[in-house]
């Protein structure tokens, strides 16, 4: 394992600890991506899972955002399916669409066909953080992940389904099955997240996408558990986790009882009161409304002033989006907003 | 106006009174719908927004579910767009991916350009519903609106948005348009109800299906003001009115105290906790997990009776699903739910 020493002082890792230093961590979701002209630039030609799975092309995308933002951390560019990918699972993505599988999940023997999360080589990713933490510096490197349920909602619906039905019938109709899906998905995760800790990621960050389809007893049942296993692994890996959903007002105590660092805040709930579900002193990251990046500065400055107040109800804060960077963000926009950001 | 004597026991009119009869009232959103043999029968060769506006075949497909499954109301087979379509907005319904309207809306210039509310014809959808009427005896009809909100993240994105980025950029970039464009859809979507009121409707569902990707704040600021008046135009024609969204959690106070009779409640909250939320006296519509359909009967059935079990903590409960019935659901057991549901 790569031994990387980071000053006890990056603001991100401070945050992590519990510790408020002197300026707001700042960094945004899909801050890697297509709101950068040379991200776009560099992507043509490449699909994006070769482009996460090609070591240099994934590193030089990941640090873009931080050359150009000064963002206080990089987050490996990827995509919830690579693991799955790595695994040998049929996959692609398509334009406008997102991940299609070959074939819905939908059988035991369908799980039996799946390999060992121990023998899935996770090469890729781990050059491609390990080149991208040789130029970070002092910033860290945040590993990514999707969570179990996120996961298993894709394969069972064999691609998007913005409702989860299919992944939630399966849940109830045969929860057996679904328990074993999940878990597999949890230990590939855990090695998925292990690999970036292994290329020197100091952090992770499990994404539950599609957690706030669930209600409460859902969360509990279908999805906690196997969170509970990936955010173990990463934790046994020596890194504390980020995690993360949307429309999750009602699950952010849960998902932090799953054994996260600190939780994810969509725009939806202020964070004050995500810090009154969560505890005096959880650690939040959030929550800007990604629709506001488009809108005059002063409202936007008014709407992050106001974030950042709400933050200050919580032992640390590392700001962020509540969503990703939508793709025709003006990059220029989120430069500004970290300079505001770390004068606050 | 088509005066309509309705039975003062109908079950779904005693709930919206706040009156517990000798069976729960039960309906299914998208009853009228895809999960029909007989509507993809008589769906060939006519697209959506041509059945909705052909008042006999929107009245058939109306009844459809009603002889079928013995629901205790119709509602009109419509789609949110109708009311923009008969106001001369160019919008076509693409299969598969929704709603498509010719040109964004952005400025004034376009606000300008949309025609005064009270001129826009609803003649079809008049006749529509007096054609159901004029077959459903004893059963009611609901009229069928898309709240303003909705209406104005697809006018506003173009199309479908699912994370209303577009609509909330302009609401809070031009705040002023973006009242003065909610207030004419409220108009609209009032004489939109009340023609449907005219036709013989018995009360009104008022689908704000996006709502749940505000905050509190927003919706507040954003998307009551209009709901109110579009609910009130409602209460002028002279019918009470369910009030429906999916994510709403944190808002349904919000849309009660927006003039909604009843509040629909999706899959993620259970109902005694949204009565909570609500108060005692509140009349809740709701909310069988869509998801639960294809499970095995048993297990529908636990969550069938845990439902209304919770739902005894409101003052009325109208019993219906959390969101549309799914297409690919088996209409048998829609049948076998409502008979289950009239024993309880």
């Amino acid at each position: 394992m790569t031994t990387r020493i980071l000053p006890a002082t990056a603001p991100l890792l401070q945050a992590l600890r519990g510790e408020r230093g002197t300026a707001l961590p700042v960094w945004f979701m899909r801050q890697a991506g297509r709101s950068l002209p040379e991200y776009r630039a560099l992507r043509v030609g490449h699909d994006m899972l070769e482009a996460c799975l090609t070591p240099d092309l994934a590193a030089e995308i990941t640090l873009q955002p931080v050359r150009r933002h000064g963002v206080d951390a990089a987050i490996l560019f990827s995509d919830i399916v690579v693991p799955l990918r790595l695994a040998g699972l049929p996959v692609e993505i398509v334009a406008g669409r997102g991940p299609v599988f070959a074939e819905p999940f939908r059988n035991r023997a369908q799980l039996a066909a799946l390999p060992d999360p121990a023998a899935v080589d996770f090469a890729p990713v781990r050059e491609a953080a390990r080149l991208a933490v040789a130029e970070l510096g002092a910033t860290p490197l945040i590993g990514f992940a999707g969570a179990p349920f996120t996961l298993a909602a894709y394969l069972v619906a064999g691609g998007p389904d913005r409702d989860q039905l299919h992944a939630r019938r399966l849940a109830h109709a045969d929860p057996a099955l679904w328990a074993d899906l999940a878990d597999w998905l949890a230990r590939l995760t855990g090695r998925f997240l292990a690999a970036q800790v292994d290329g020197g990621a100091s952090a992770g960050q499990l994404f539950d996408s599609w957690a706030g389809g669930l209600s409460l007893a859902d969360y509990e049942r279908f999805a906690a558990p196997a969170s509970r296993v990936a955010l173990a692994a990463a934790h046994e890996a020596g890194v504390p986790v980020i995690h993360f959903g949307t429309g999750t007002g009602e699950l952010l105590a849960a998902m932090r009882a799953a054994g996260a660092d600190a939780v994810g805040v969509d725009h939806r709930i202020p964070l004050d009161e995500a810090v009154r579900r969560l505890g005096p002193d959880a650690i939040v990251q959030g929550n800007i409304d990604p629709a506001l990046l488009a809108a005059p500065w002063p409202v936007l400055e008014a709407h992050v002033r106001d974030v950042v107040a709400r933050g200050r109800a919580a032992r640390a804060h590392i700001v962020n989006l509540g969503h990703g960077v939508p793709p025709d963000t003006d990059p220029d926009v989120l430069t500004r907003l970290v300079g505001f950001v770390h004068e606050l």
